[in-house]
């Protein structure tokens, strides 16, 4: 019988894949750290096992080479007859899928945390494909108690599709940790030594719910995406005005723009015209969606 | 006979090039934009023409495709019989240096501007490749006093072989103004005003040096490069360390790292090792080059 998420069965087969997108150098470098230095990803009761999930990205410093990895775990892909004529990482999904799934299969690994960054002025995110998934839910809780000067969000992903399509995906249970702003094939050494933290704390987890440690209930707020708004355009695609520096907050920014918000606060978008005038658009961006959380993890023995 | 650095002729063909690297926005974003909207580089006396240097590698917002466009204006690149396997910055070298140059002759543009960005936290740098050139300097000189608050620095740089190859040495005289920290591929809203700000302040410049206006004697600091400092490496050329966050001065600092400094000043380099020591060189970076200015810039009846 399967271990579902939500399962009280201990995690003991967990991947800690980086460079799924090359040019996200924190997960790179923590991924070629650890296949020289796999200590690092033990604990009693597993060993982590880090993988580099998109090599050939990785050696071009791109986010991907035919089309974006992370995008290309559906079981069409995975379960499609290889030619020589796939784009490069429908190969390496498959490949991946060997090593870490079958996805939806009693054989796929228990766990994966899929590392990434992003140029927008995030700060600590989890990423979760599986709705107000319990195991999540208790390890963002708990990392948040580790760290209570550093925000840790929770964004509840929805994919535009039916299947989901992550890296992550392809185990029974997982989840992606995003940490920003950081530039595209730049590595900061504060993000990287956060990620490795945190990398660390989350195998800590783990390490507690197998050894069948009681979490307690409690509230949480889990943000969702409500929508995005594009840069304003030429007719030929090119833009004519980028993000206005006050909604920088002093930070990248960059090309993608996220802003984290409460249910009861307006937000809007400031574009900057190369004419000079100030563009103005109401934007949703992320909002909260308040959440009771009443579960809790146990495992074994342990009762509700 | 020619007009050459330093002399008295105004300043009648002025070329501004954006995107001679790729992936370095705020050039190519200002030369699409003056390409649709040219009244913005017009004085009385001339009109700077708009030039987007390398729109292939823009296209694929890269720096560059086969090799380094601003590495390829050497005569014997311009000068090669061409062949349809050139590298494409050498083709694209060829038609530049048609359209603005050619390189060393009386038919050469009087000045060229060239666009930069960079991921390092240099603020707002001149790039003069022509050693202690008068006309180079007042013009940085009176960038200075039009933006006290903004520090100008003038860097000469010395190409490592005997001639030079930069995109503005295709003029009879030219410079490079680079702004940072900016990321690859990103545009910034406030680098793209500065940017725009500073090209109209040259450009006014050039006006007041073409209508004969005498510019007083001053001193000045000027920078020059005394060596660099490569990351800790594995055998195989991966990083084992990335520059310490102390470093970084709450900006991007990025892939490279450049460090202005007085000659007074020592200065060292910080990595930061992934297994969490730190790792110090000393580093001259770059470093002031004293320069007691006793020129005058004057046109036409003017003396010195």
């Amino acid at each position: 019988m399967c271990s579902l998420p939500g399962s009280r069965k201990p995690l003991l087969r967990v991947a800690v894949t980086g460079g799924t997108h090359g040019n996200e150098m924190c997960g790179v470098y923590l991924a070629r750290y650890w296949l020289q230095n796999p200590g690092e990803l033990q604990r009693p009761s597993f060993s982590a096992m880090p993988v580099l999930a998109n090599p050939a990205a990785t050696a071009a410093c791109r986010r991907y080479i035919d089309r974006d990895l992370n995008r290309t775990f559906t079981l069409t892909f995975l379960g499609s007859t290889a030619t020589p004529d796939d784009p490069y990482e429908v190969k390496r999904a498959q490949e991946l899928n060997q090593l870490l799934g079958p996805k939806g299969t009693c054989q796929a690994f228990d766990f994966i945390l899929d590392l990434h960054n992003t140029t927008a002025n995030t700060g600590a995110c989890l990423i979760s494909e599986v709705s107000q998934n319990p195991f999540n839910l208790h390890l963002c809780h708990y990392l948040q108690l580790q760290n209570p000067g550093l925000p840790c969000r929770l964004f509840q992903f929805e994919p535009p599709g039916t299947e989901s399509y992550s890296m992550d995906s392809v185990s029974k249970n997982g989840i992606s940790l995003e940490l920003g702003p950081q530039p595209q094939g730049v590595l900061r050494a504060e993000l990287f030594s956060q990620m490795r933290a945190m990398v660390a704390s989350i195998l800590d987890f783990i390490e507690l719910f197998n050894q069948g440690m009681e979490f307690p209930a409690f509230e949480m707020e889990v943000y969702k995406n409500l929508g995005s708004v594009d840069f304003p355009r030429t007719t030929d695609g090119h833009l004519t005005g980028t993000v206005h520096s006050r909604l920088q907050m002093g930070k990248l920014g960059g090309g993608a723009l996220q802003g984290w918000r409460g249910p009861a606060q307006p937000a809007s978008v400031y574009f900057l015209e190369t004419a000079g005038d100030c563009h103005v658009k109401d934007d949703p961006c992320y909002a909260t969606l308040q959440l009771r959380l009443d579960h809790q993890i146990v495992h074994g023995s342990q009762r509700h």
